[in-house]
């Protein structure tokens, strides 16, 4: 299944062809292997196109150094000549808006790097991506043309990751753009120089990307209808969207296919589940959230009632724990259930917060929230570039995850879960 | 460190060039990272070669088809012009016994793959290296020419893998090489045939791999000096040799380099241990053990005492755990100590058996043996094969493995084990 959809079908961001052929194979795939009530939950997405050019230079004097780089997700284009600005490097945001009026006319350089001594790289992913998310509007607060922000990843290589910004309707839109790690320490390095009597530093950037019309839609979904309390659900998902760098094996590909597996897996064994285990395969996780939305607002005006809800998009390495958004107590009492989990190398449940982007929606309905956690040394090495395929993703580790997908789901169905 | 291993030396097989060019490299590397007492303990080890030709063709009339494949270390060659038999494909050592006089003359091929079913690789592995290491004597003593077993791998390409054989005294030498699992499919589907009445089926194998007589080489060993309990030791290691096949990324530079890794940063911090620490590179692991018995027989004639011995030498991949031949319930008051651990990702210390082959003969001297358990997903992908090379170790996983080395051996050393 994966192969079909990153190799096959390919990149698939919201809007685009390949995202319509990803909602096409999901349907498809969930009729085939005889799911029940399969069908569609439209939305309506935003549709951002990279275009055809993408490219940074630094210019100090006569001499020119491409940089690599890489527009990010929703950006503005930059007129067809590019714009040319004298660089600012900064490390926050905050930073950035006590520059005042300093900044403008420049280009602002957001460099502040993972903390490479978080053990999980998602919290060095969280404690980074706010220049990603933010930075252009910070930036543009204060008077700058465009933005460049050092990519979020931990792979000291020159490979650019894109991902979503964020505009805020109090500020103007300037174009923004990753940089590979490489190209950002030779940018650092060149102020640096400069602050040291060296020569002036400028970058010249050119985008041709651009915002279209929103888009129609859809996530999809499928179940194994519940044999007992039918209007209970329990949902298994990730999202079908994925960025148009590389194939979005890991994110989300992997979740994706997991969560098919899953129920497959549940449907191969004969096993009949007293609660509805329903499928959800989201559009638009990426950049917008629009299918987690429209999937909430048929949950709630349904009369069915979701108790849980259970996440797969942290990649699809070997997996390691689940997150759980009950509290830490509560939780606790899950733990009977890892006499079976830990045959798929799920040691802990973990209280206290969980789920993801996606399932997220349905927690203030009263679902209770899991999410997958992989080991994470190596999704950052991939997420959101054109490294992130298929050959990045061991099928073993893969199925493990999907295994355990399907357990805690069946627990779940048999034996309820603590109000 | 690991580039300099894998990257500078290469493969380093036990009596070759480079192998002697490793010991060279750890001694000169430990001093200069300020280690204590850094010397060698000599040992004689096997040396074979492999040569320059390994080539196995599966006949069938006039047709001639390529198997990829590789001599098992230890094998002796074949004649020049090779030899060619028919071929019986077994599952099991008993089965080849149970041929009887209709084995003489042929040849067995050994296809009994990994139980897949099994979380941990190591039990897989566990469950079929027997036909690697048993099946050329037990074929030998029922008449067959030659050997061909089915890769110790669950990564279905065509590599072939090596790994050591052991002739046992009562029977002839035959020729024994591995084949990729694509060739050994192919030689299976061939004999699938041939059962429903096709072509009988032949194997030309040539190999010129020979044994040649013992080589002096040596372990290398340093320390931190305990500044309460000098004469308590508590061993961390890998192995320095490895086969020839790949550069030994993960089998066993990981180890090595995580073990050097782990004494580096005790000193960096300044920490000053009660209890001498010391870093073991062990020679001739893969093909003899030599190093860790010449090692057992310095320690045993001491007068220092070995409380402990952790050896890492299953892949720099993530860590999940360490295991320990201390007894369950013991082995379970040492869980105090996972609030430091996990911090490098080990979820438990498990009880009922620990170590490995080179600390494995400490064991009897009193020393409590630990293993450092990483991730088993990948690691027989490479194992033994031309893919085990840096590029499959993850550097930040590579350093969880030494962390959790280095903590561990702190713990030991100011707080003692249980006896």
């Amino acid at each position: 299944m994966l192969k079909e959809l990153c190799g096959d079908i390919g990149p698939r961001l919201s809007g685009s062809i390949n995202a319509a052929r990803a909602v096409e194979w999901g349907a498809a795939k969930m009729n085939q292997m005889g799911f029940q009530n399969v069908h569609l939950v439209p939305c309506k997405v935003p549709h951002w196109e990279r275009g055809t050019t993408e490219f940074a230079e630094l210019v100090q004097n006569d001499e020119r150094t491409n940089l690599s780089t890489c527009a990010l997700g929703g950006s503005v284009g930059t007129p067809e000549a590019g714009i040319t600005g004298e660089v600012i490097e900064v490390q926050s945001i905050q930073e950035v808006t006590q520059l005042g009026a300093s900044a403008r006319g420049k280009i602002i350089f957001f460099n502040r790097p993972f903390d490479a001594t978080l053990t999980n790289t998602f919290g060095a992913y969280g404690g980074a991506v706010d220049q990603r998310v933010d930075g252009a509007s910070a930036a543009a607060k204060v008077g700058a043309i465009g933005v460049l922000v050092r990519s979020m990843t931990l792979d000291h290589d020159d490979v650019p990751h894109t991902g979503t910004l964020s505009y805020s309707k109090d500020a103007g839109r300037i174009p923004a753009a990753a940089l590979g790690l490489v190209s950002a320490d030779r940018l650092s390095d060149a102020l640096v120089r400069r602050a040291l009597g060296g020569k002036r530093v400028f970058v010249h950037l050119t985008l041709d990307c651009k915002n279209l019309p929103d888009e129609a839609s859809a996530s999809v979904v499928g179940e194994i209808t519940g044999s007992k309390y039918s209007d209970e659900v329990i949902v298994v998902g990730g999202h079908l969207d994925s960025w148009d760098r590389g194939r979005g094996a890991h994110d989300d590909g992997a979740g994706v296919t997991q969560s098919l597996e899953a129920l497959r897996l549940i449907k191969e064994l004969g096993w009949k589940p007293k609660r509805t285990i329903r499928v959800v395969l989201f559009m638009n996780e990426e950049n917008g959230g629009r299918g987690a939305e429209a999937y909430a607002a048929a949950a709630k005006s349904s009369k069915q009632k979701h108790i849980a809800a259970i996440e797969s998009d942290s990649g699809g390495f070997a997996p390691r724990a689940f997150s759980c958004s009950l509290p830490v107590a509560k939780a606790k009492t899950l733990s009977k259930w890892l006499a079976s989990l830990r045959k798929f190398e799920i040691e802990r449940i973990d209280g206290g917060g969980g789920g993801g982007a996606d399932v997220g929606p349905l927690g203030s309905q009263g679902a209770v929230l899991f999410g997958l956690e992989p080991e994470s040394q190596r999704y950052f090495d991939y997420h959101h570039s054109d490294k992130d395929t298929i050959d990045k993703v061991n099928p073993r580790e893969l199925e493990l995850g999907a295994l355990s997908l399907a357990q805690l789901a069946w627990l779940i169905s048999e034996q309820g879960l603590p109000r």
